[in-house]
């Protein structure tokens, strides 16, 4: 068992578990900081750990292209070879090749791209999505998908499923029964209902370790991404883990989670921090505004970050306005304790049953 | 007494001392981080304490255009602002303003300049860069001076020589009894030794803090800037400590320290750090370079840093190839440490009276 339901809310389909892996435990529901490039962007390992967080996510695709497999499993491994000894999640890439790779062609065999870096030509199979990510010692792998673009007609999807699901199959074979590493499921269907419950059905006679939903946050209004959440869940098994891919806002994850979801991953916080945008509980600030340039407050009094305990917004405000790279440090290392620590309250609310009413609060006071 | 002489060297004219400050002692000889804009580039102060850094230099001409007096004088001080508790010593920017600035006019007044960032035009007396440094609340400051060229005739240098001994008189006269904030005379006079010589003894009659060496490092060969520093100290009083301004490479410190040096600031480790070169007792490595792309070595084995504790050369290349910023910090916090710990064993050498063996084996060693 890799996974353990802990609590159930009352109110909601909220709920707390714990996910085991190979390298450590992780309470969910989790947010997975966004590592794509074996690095969470301007962090430490030790920057991350201090914010608390436990399980991150690199990229497979990116990762295949530089330093490539062999560099890697030289190293013994992604978690050698970035030094990070908690769990590692690896997204297989394929919503990377559908959205960066050029002169991508699907078929049943598997994808063949143009490297978004050089434009030298690939051809993988599930089979190789598999195998890299044995190479890496990924903790949780994910199968190679395809991810289609929204709007895409219902034919379309259908059809682009039908690929997903014997990927997904093959993908299974190829993972055979290593313990040692997860493999999830990833569901599509585009905006159908329907669709995306015949891919989790199908999903559910493979089996797998846990449950992603793909294919959202491609472009399609926050509403529909809610009513595929809130549909998919229905059909979800209440055993294993799920995760929906790529969201999101504080406020998204609130309704993700009321929704049933265990697990997030989203640049949003590193992305904001780098661009000089730290979130509170009020919401987010600009930190380059002129406002801020004699602000001799922390970014957030209450938060226990290095950067709210050791610097002033005036100070940041500074290292943007003169473009200091410690400024970007500052505030993505602000932003991702900012997010571990939303999870931990949200972990704890569920946990003591106040969870519909900490959401309200917390929705109530954040200015999105 | 601001500086205490601890032990002479018997072979050469190195010494070891300490320098008491308001915000703490710091060791001599040492190597002081250039953090410019009030950061130290891509290290947080945290790298900074833990690399063994205990005083920092800043710019007073760059923390004049940004973020400006006013709001380092709101912060409480330059330390209040950028949260660095140790020493700091303040660069007039007399050589900023000389090197960066445009329409540059010095007369006897002060020195009028359009700022290197807007073009907006300033003009500063040498007593605005002091009360500047008043409100900044430097540990040790720095005198206007006017910075040649090399090469520089000889009729100009001296010009050059009269104009800076007059404003170090305004300086120190507008300076005063100021016991808490530390002034040091900053020696021109080009590459001739009679107006070096000249300049100081003018320094010796007005009474400074402590003696700097300017103006050197601006083109001339090295074997030059060593015969100035050389003739220079012959003439600067043993119980007041001496700085080379701008210098150097591990090579230069040695040769420096040799002759009766005590302090020194450059950017080297940094931009060295952030172009992915690191400091070792063999020489320098080109991280980029694809020779370390399968390489599991850290920088160096010997090395206590976070970087060669957690991190291979194969990691920091790869980040370095994708352009990930964390690769610019993990060098640069190497290269800080490297500096810190050979001044350290610098001084430990001169108390124990192995200087001269000491140095001799490092550049023996050190292939530069």
């Amino acid at each position: 068992m890799s996974f353990k339901l802990i609590k159930k809310d009352k109110d909601t389909k909220a709920r707390c578990g714990v996910l085991s892996t190979a390298h450590g435990d992780t309470k969910t529901p989790v947010f997975m900081p966004v590592g794509t490039q074996a690095t969470v962007k301007t962090l430490s390992n030790e920057d991350l750990l201090r914010s608390g967080t436990d399980i991150i996510l690199c990229n497979a695709y990116h990762l295949y292209l530089r330093p490539g497999e062999e560099i890697i499993k030289k190293a013994g491994g992604l978690h050698q070879f970035c030094g990070w000894k908690g769990p590692i999640l690896t997204d297989s890439g394929g919503f990377q090749i559908f959205s960066l790779a050029t002169l991508m062609k699907a078929s049943d065999k598997g994808v063949g791209f143009s490297s978004h870096l050089d434009g030298s030509k690939h051809f993988l199979t599930p089979e190789d999505v598999i195998r890299l990510q044995r190479s890496f010692g990924s903790d949780i792998m994910m199968p190679l998908d395809e991810c289609v673009h929204y709007p895409c007609s219902k034919e379309r999807a259908a059809d682009s499923l039908r690929l997903t699901t014997k990927w997904a199959q093959r993908s299974k074979k190829e993972h055979g029964l290593n313990a040692r590493q997860l493999l999830f499921g990833i569901i599509q269907g585009s905006t159908y209902p329907d669709l995306r419950r015949e891919g989790i059905e199908k999903l559910l006679e493979i089996g797998f370790d846990g449950y992603a939903i793909g294919g959202v946050s491609v472009g399609e209004p926050a509403d529909l991404i809610y009513e595929i959440v809130d549909n998919a869940t229905e059909y979800m098994p209440e055993d294993k883990p799920r995760y929906l891919m790529g969201v999101g806002t504080p406020a998204d994850i609130f309704e993700a989670v009321s929704m049933g979801i265990d697990m997030f991953d989203c640049v949003i916080p590193t992305r904001n921090g780098r661009s000089g945008t730290a979130f509170t509980e009020e919401g987010k600030l600009v930190l380059r505004n002129r406002e801020f340039s004699s602000d001799f407050e922390p970014i957030d009094r209450e938060c226990k970050c290095y950067t709210c305990a050791n610097h002033y917004r005036a100070y940041i405000r500074h290292l943007f306005n003169t473009d200091e790279i410690l400024g970007l440090k500052l505030v993505s290392l602000h932003n991702i304790h900012f997010y571990a620590k939303l999870m931990d309250n949200i972990r704890t609310a569920i946990k003591t049953g106040r969870f519909k009413t900490f959401k309200e609060k917390f929705l109530k006071n954040y200015n999105s």
